[in-house]
């Protein structure tokens, strides 16, 4: 099989490689990789900022955005040849945390655990990739062409959940969000909110582009300019941040209302230093109850309700989401800048 | 009847007057004033920098920590002459928000409460008040010469509260807290942070005076110094601030664990400007799924949590919380410095 690997921390390093094809175990299945979503965590790996090799190896197999179709299923195991299915990525220590020991991976107390494509196991950026039959999900035979956006999707659904249960904590009837980035999280937020019924914002730098047209045609309302300024005139009751810009997020956090909600998903750089009043913030953040929360990965359920979202939205929109499709072959252009463009995926079929 | 007055945003206001005594409505008690506690929302009201007289009027009674006992009650009411009682401090607006429909008036969204002592109507220090018998709290007996604690054990239950209900969207099971500020909140929160069996942790930058005994002897652990550095060393589940030190709340807003959980309740003045690596803070708070809420104020329930609290703790222990005492007649004492000490309260009885 031919599979995309790098040495983590190293620059340079991305190569295909032809491996051996993977034996599955008998609790695995094996499946034919289809395609692959590229997102910033993989250009930070490509870049050599991130990532960890599987012990005693240089090399890892990239790739957490998976699709793939099943070729062989373990009886019993509930999938079957010819289906659709994506992998989870994070899989717990053996010594389990508090929340992983509860099945709840994506909010382990102790760094111990480990990601396909990412921290520690091979990922999905292979034509032939095996997966726990238990951390498989069915993805819908309607998603075949843009199923890999299921991963994203995920991190959604979990903000979305967080975000519910976090507001859920007094009276809470949520009518509009504000998304700041239209990225493909950004994307899929609004996508989300809006089948939540929520009147749904989309605020981005970018004029040009597909992104102003996906948005209106969510029925949902597209800005650009200043955070602080699009949240006074919207005055939503929830904010989910997808930029990982800090003066975006912070900006948010400033321009909360009352009893406002600001989900964090974006990943930043360190090193952005800002200067803000910090005593306003905290007496608003106080004085108006609001809530800021964190939201990175997701659990089971999470790819769950990401798979009935995505089955449930329009294919055709999903499909202009991703703006770049490149031929395994060609792996080193779906790493290239894109700025108006919103989703790159590596096509791993024949 | 004599009352603590002031003229909201003016300076040098503060005056002890001779009032008509109030004639209760039918739905009201009749009660007689016996202490007062004394915060920083009085002090800025004082220094002119807060508060809001009735509409009409130019001055305020002041005073939202109240303790007296019912000398009338109508009948039905579920209250009796000689019964100790508090008042609840805010009402929501005749017409309400979504939140003060539902009785959370604490949650209010569009800010049109009213708050006794500090916006629109008349507060409790006054010899002799008025309150509407469904914001009236029964007091436990044991606690007449310490009730006027209740108010602060209020915010600081509902504070838990939200805690409990945010910590608790995951997996959640809470070994200890770190409180940020060893003031009646502070030393509040840390009683009924031991109330539910945690491990407590208090940081004040005080060293001497009665803090480090009154956490002692809850079972806890005084500390001094940086939050960040505490942080480090504790790895507490849960932070509450409760200092309004900007620096503070955003130390440890950058020092918290994995699901951290923090809780601002310190209300600071605006205008205190921090740099601070604004990258780094999104990014851990998005990878460690971390949340940070603002609780200010209460709800009935959290009257009725605060009372059990008190009527469950020690009594010398809270009495120890009360510094400093002053005869109303004395007042303008009340609102000095008291750089070590922690609540002071008026003498409103003969």
């Amino acid at each position: 099989m031919h599979a995309l690997t790098v040495a983590p921390q190293q620059q340079d390093s991305l190569r295909l490689e032809t491996l051996p094809d993977p034996a599955p175990a008998d609790h695995e299945l094996l499946v034919e990789g289809l395609m692959l979503g590229v997102c910033g965590t993989d250009r930070e790996i490509v870049a050599g900022d991130y990532g960890w090799a599987p012990p005693g190896r240089e090399r890892l197999v990239l790739g957490h955005e998976s699709l793939g179709r099943v070729r062989q299923a373990p009886p019993g195991s509930g999938f079957a040849e010819g289906d659709l299915v994506a992998g989870i990525v994070r899989r717990p220590d053996p010594v389990p945390c508090g929340a992983c020991a509860h099945g709840e991976f994506d909010m382990c107390r102790n760094g111990r655990y480990t990601e396909r494509g990412i921290k520690e196991i091979d990922g999905y950026a292979a034509t032939l990739w095996t997966v726990e039959a238990d951390y498989a999900v069915r993805v819908d035979p309607s998603l075949e062409r843009v199923g890999a956006l299921l991963e994203p999707t995920t991190v959604v659904a979990k903000a979305w959940e967080q975000v519910m249960r976090i507001g859920g904590r007094a009276w809470f009837a949520p009518g509009s969000v504000l998304v700041t980035g239209a990225g493909p999280v950004g994307l899929l937020a609004a996508l989300l909110g809006r089948q939540r019924g929520l009147e749904v914002h989309v605020l981005d730098r970018v004029t040009g582009g597909v992104k102003p047209e996906l948005v209106r045609d969510l029925g949902g309302t597209y800005h650009t300019g200043d955070v602080e300024e699009v949240l006074r005139a919207v005055r939503p009751d929830v904010v989910i941040e997808a930029t990982g810009a800090p003066s975006v997020a912070f900006g948010a956090m400033c321009g909360l209302s009352a009893y406002g909600l600001l989900c964090l998903t974006g990943v930043s750089a360190t090193g952005r230093t800002l200067r803000l009043d910090a005593g306003a913030l905290n007496r608003d953040l106080v004085l108006e109850n609001s809530a800021v929360v964190g939201s990175v990965n997701a659990g089971r359920g999470h790819y769950a309700a990401a798979a009935e979202a995505l089955a449930a939205a329009d294919v055709a929109w999903l499909n202009r989401m991703i703006t770049r499709r490149v031929p395994l072959a060609d792996f080193a252009r779906a790493f290239e800048p894109d700025p108006e463009g919103v989703k790159t995926v590596l096509e791993l079929g024949g």
